[in-house]
């Protein structure tokens, strides 16, 4: 927790005065080992980053006065879209992709997706929030990602994907893609990649048809956490 | 377990066939579901990748008739020394470092590492080889990484790194650094990363002596196994 990430029920009477428990006053208290005066790193979601001075610590709760001096870090323009991963991958994929500064994921099915994995808990707005919190907290920002779903690839490749993708470029992570992984982008760009066990022949051709360009990234089968990671920050 | 990975005992009656049992023989029989007459895709622990072909599979065992095709893909020619992170991140960066083709790592004790992790069953190195032989069989790779352990900072960083960086870059990364993070190098790189809590001011004061330069990947501040995959990536 580099940044203590700040909602707006936090704050009482005004505009910089802040009440915490639970897993944050936890954490100031047991690990930062805060006392009356200190000064943490804070950030108010969707807004501005600061300072918290405490101004009292007991059991239960902290409150900080709270000071906003700049903007959180400029958010990475790359939408991933992403064949939903197993709960357990998913998790800490989400986090690796908020750390990076990933904005917007689309999770999409594919035919590897077992179907299982959307009745998954880790899919409930309540658990990926929170990998989006921690992502934030570790990479000191306050801009929360969106994240939406779609269950059918076709329609979405067909009618969707296109019209996403007109101006800007699109990338299909693939180990039998023809060209290199492109290396840095500026400008806005698009990643999708596929589940662990690849996408199949059909869905590649879809994806070529709406646009994407489908690169590899050498010789070596990325599993899909490592891929993630690799990929992005190739493009960031 | 994309590639097979055959060591030297597997090996029954010449070159050409092995016979396996455990772990291999399970994944083969239950999650690829075999059976006699089908092509695996196997590898020789150091040496050339190839097709294994089923002749026998029962509950115990497996065996096969290896033809032996190509080379393993070429080594990442990147040293990564990396301030020994806690136990169950170390297990996760090994995998990911060996995915990515890292072949040498270092592991370093610096200030910020807990004494303790020194003592951790991951350290020992059956716990090592494992990790290395899951990335292994992920990436189809046969070379397996070395490792080295350094519990002394300083001999280390004053007496060898400065050897081992002559004639090749060196990178720190490091959220303060002052250039950005290169992209690229088809070159010998060395990549040094600290631990979760960062190096303190002396530590990068000493490595950039010994000829490291501090650079770092924004303004995000990255936990410990997004950083090692996305700057090992940026180097590729």
């Amino acid at each position: 927790m580099n940044l203590i990430l700040l909602l707006k029920e936090d704050f009482i009477a005004g505009h910089d005065r802040v009440r915490l428990s639970g897993r944050r006053h936890k954490h100031i208290r047991d690990i930062l080992k805060s006392s009356v005066g200190d000064e943490l790193c804070v950030g108010v979601e969707g807004s501005r980053i600061g300072r918290g001075r405490v101004l009292a610590i007991d059991n239960k709760t902290i409150e900080m006065n709270v000071t906003l001096e700049k903007n959180p870090p400029l958010p990475l323009p790359l939408t991933l879209i992403l064949a939903l991963p197993r709960p357990l991958v998913l998790r800490r994929v989400l986090i690796h992709s908020t750390v990076l500064g990933v904005k917007k994921i689309i999770l999409l099915h594919t035919k590897r997706v077992q179907k299982s994995y959307w009745q998954s808990p880790a899919l409930t707005e309540e658990k990926i929030r929170e990998q989006f919190i921690l992502g934030l907290e570790q990479a000191k920002d306050t801009v929360m990602p969106e994240i939406q779903f779609r269950k059918r690839f076709k329609p979405f490749v067909e009618d969707e994907l296109p019209g996403m993708i007109k101006g800007i470029q699109a990338f299909v992570a693939h180990s039998e893609g023809d060209a290199a992984h492109p290396v840095k982008g500026a400008r806005p760009v698009i990643l999708v990649i596929g589940p662990e066990g690849g996408f199949i022949p059909y869905e590649i051709e879809k994806l070529k048809e709406s646009g994407c360009r489908v690169v590899n990234f050498g010789e070596r089968i990325m599993n899909l956490e490592t891929a993630v990671v690799a990929c992005i920050s190739r493009l960031m």
